[in-house]
């Protein structure tokens, strides 16, 4: 309509080819670039000019971007076994950029159309395969938000009036998770007006399940104290040990005392797209509310997590509230604007990343690739398990393995200090990134599986790097 | 360290050079595209097979991104008057990218070492701007999230126990909002446990601007009623007017009553940026909170949101729990985990496009462009107030410009019907997006002066295309 003139400039065009070939250059480095920068925090501040005042041209910013590039954790390497995330996704990638470039939003059909019909496409499948007939969802911003809404979904159903009336009058609402479960739950009970308290958290067997016996324990404490126990958190795979808890006999729990029954699957929740490990979830359609990160165990940039129901109409009930004229007037165009089952008002379109990466894979590629990961970590483990210095701490469910560093050679003691120090000594060196959990008290290093990229090589490699570092540190302090 | 393999193979890095010179196309064609596709969802669920199932090549993902990219709204068109955004932002486009390529997580500093500086960076630099001298803020999910945390706040200070004891046995709290404040304050009471209910209302006078005479009434209601008054929310831009409340008589109140005061400048906040239209915010100092959505009046991709706190040590209080050991390990790193004030656990980079972005054009260039913002607003305004055809509802304050078509043609009961059918026949012509309101039951087409790329040309087309438009409903129409 308005041809005279071009609505980005042609230095503009040439400064984002400029960059789109610089993100070339850096997908092509990732392979050799160290995982994570030895750059302290003082030396970006002198190096990097952070504060905001002057303008800068396109040559002055792209140094910035070389500099953020370069000091970014690489994050894609198979060497990064840091969080319950690695690796990069292409069909992830590409899926971001059409958002950024699009930057629709997801409130109402009207601003998006297509990433509408994607998010309900993807909404669906995910219930289905979490075994809800006729279920819902919506895309959120992340684990933690999709467990608050489920929180949120279970205290409407237990206390209808809550909504509109608040918890004043209300009984002593009580939530019940595994003492393994993600913090998340805890900060929820909080936001929500319980508070933290009201999240009980149930003792765990030695592999990190949920006690039922005690479960049911703590409800009948719970009744015993006056209190109205209405939520049980289930875990489907826990952040330290990768452990998932029963999910059957907590739903029979669950139904006998009128129970929400949540299953928080942010990690664990992608081996319903195995045949072979899903059984972990056996029994997900038994609950009311299922998380679901994507951008962890799929592979896809961050953020890319549902919250689904399986009651389709509860999203709206806890989510509608009057004022909204504006912007949905009046209805809600048959289901088709999801900005009425949110908690968000402008949301970005996280979900056209993920149907890219699904399309592309199919499911069998994704079984494949996750079938490939537990292979992964049982290859890991056996090479623990043969090990004379390396020692479980924990039984290895899924993706997640905790072991520490033991030796004749120090004081039991002394374990602790050998496990941190190894894995310290080894991050700072750059090349491989690992973390590390207190498990009983025991300090061990949690290996995750997750990059689709993953190769014994690297691994071998990893172990290898641990084994000549903590041999080092044993002989200089040697006791015996 | 693993040199053998290519992370990225050889055809994924061909795809995504294609991809690549796709969004190149796509930004040369935006300025001839329509704002809107003409598909209906059935054309589209005929034309393009969302369903998951079996994997898909390269060129059948090119055919899917293309046909998302032909349909998704053109909100980078001055056409595009539809939300509180509009434009394409070039540092915004590769903030993006960069954020997606490198998927760093705030919640450590070890996560997203530059990331972290830069966060820190933008927030002491807008905390600055609001006049919190020693305060504190995070990167939040949207402007709706950032009210909530604000409100949490407050809860937290009024009633410190809630956090761990719940609300249960608390009084009845209640918060105060203009009756055209933002929804989310509602949604943000129902989640915290006070209830909807417990958001009231205030009236506002005909500008949109809170009567605080009204509120000092309503609070002395609730006080008689047995309530305890602990927030009050500002708007600073409202949705619908584009109104800003008085800042210094509410802060007068909420000193005198002891009331959190919040600024939710989801909005409006931007104008902060300008020194000839700041005073629309005067005494956001003595606010204890501001939301500001940088993805609105700063032109960047969704989302790009910030809640400031006047204590830096709120956010920390209220967000700390237990069981995160696993991921902060007992401390945070003198300040520089962030995560620890933050709702979410991972959390993408939502920060350095912002950064890019204000670097490129420095304060000068923010203040230029939303400075011209203004006084296209002011000529839009003119062609409406020498129009005999068109009648503002509402005094313009900032860049909404609220309008109904009026004509003697027609009986004044179905100015509302002429107004509306305008609009939905001129944005289902698919040349031009623009929302609609109601007003004191009149209906009225919501312009939003928000596009950097705006010129006066647009608007003269705009105009022109609702007249006309206008005209032939009056001829269809036509009583007298």
């Amino acid at each position: 309509m308005n041809g005279k003139k071009n609505l980005t400039s042609k230095s503009e065009l040439e400064f984002i080819k400029t960059i789109h070939n610089t993100i070339i250059d850096h997908l092509n480095g990732k392979d050799k670039r160290l995982v994570r920068s030895l750059k302290t925090s003082d030396n970006f501040k002198s190096n990097i000019n952070f504060s905001i005042d002057d303008p800068n041209d396109h040559q002055d910013i792209k140094i910035l971007i070389d500099q953020y590039l370069e000091s970014a954790v690489n994050t894609a390497s198979p060497h990064f076994y840091n969080q319950l995330f690695s690796g990069f996704s292409v069909m992830g990638y590409i899926g971001e950029i059409i958002t950024a470039i699009t930057n629709n939003s997801m409130y109402t059909y009207e601003m998006g159309p297509m990433a509408t019909l994607i998010e309900k496409e993807l909404i669906k499948k995910m219930s289905n395969i979490i075994g809800y007939k006729d279920g819902f969802g919506t895309f959120v911003s992340g684990g933690s938000n999709a467990n608050l809404i489920a929180m949120l979904a279970a205290r409407d159903k237990i206390n209808s009036k809550s909504k509109k009336s608040g918890l004043f009058k209300s009984k002593t609402l009580c939530a019940f998770v595994s003492e393994e479960a993600h913090y998340s739950f805890i900060k929820a009970g909080y936001q929500i007006g319980i508070g933290t308290d009201q999240i009980i958290q149930i003792q765990c067997d030695l592999k990190g399940h949920m006690d039922t016996d005690l479960l049911l324990y703590q409800i009948d404490k719970a009744l015993s104290e006056g209190k109205t126990p209405f939520f049980v958190g289930a875990t489907a795979g826990t952040t330290v040990k990768g452990a998932f808890d029963p999910i059957k006999k907590i739903n029979k729990i669950c139904k006998n005392f009128n129970l929400w029954f949540h299953i928080d699957g942010s990690w664990g929740g992608s081996v319903m797209l195995s045949k072979k490990h899903r059984n972990l979830i056996r029994g997900s359609e038994s609950s009311d509310s299922f998380t679901w990160c994507a951008h962890k165990m799929m592979g896809l940039p961050l953020i890319c997590s549902v919250i689904l129901m399986k009651n389709k109409n509860i999203l709206k009930k806890i989510n509608n509230v009057s004022e909204t004229d504006y912007l949905f007037h009046g209805n809600d165009h048959d289901g088709m604007d999801l900005g009425i089952y949110s908690l968000q008002c402008g949301r970005r379109v996280d979900s056209i990343k993920l149907w890219l990466a699904w399309k592309y894979y199919g499911d069998i590629g994704y079984e494949k690739r996750i079938d490939r990961l537990f292979d992964l970590a049982e290859y890991a483990q056996a090479i623990i398990e043969k090990s004379t210095s390396f020692k479980l701490i924990s039984p290895v469910e899924s993706l997640n393995i905790c072991f520490q560093i033991q030796t004749k050679h120090l004081n039991k003691s002394e374990w602790n200090f050998l496990t941190n120090e190894t894995r310290e000594r080894l991050v700072n060196k750059g090349e491989i990134m690992v973390n590390y959990a207190m498990i009983e008290k025991q300090c061990c290093i949690r290996l995750i599986i997750v990059n689709f990229n993953l190769e014994k090589s690297h691994l071998n490699i990893f172990f290898k790097s641990i084994e000549s570092i903590s041999k080092k540190i044993i002989k200089e302090n040697k006791t015996n």
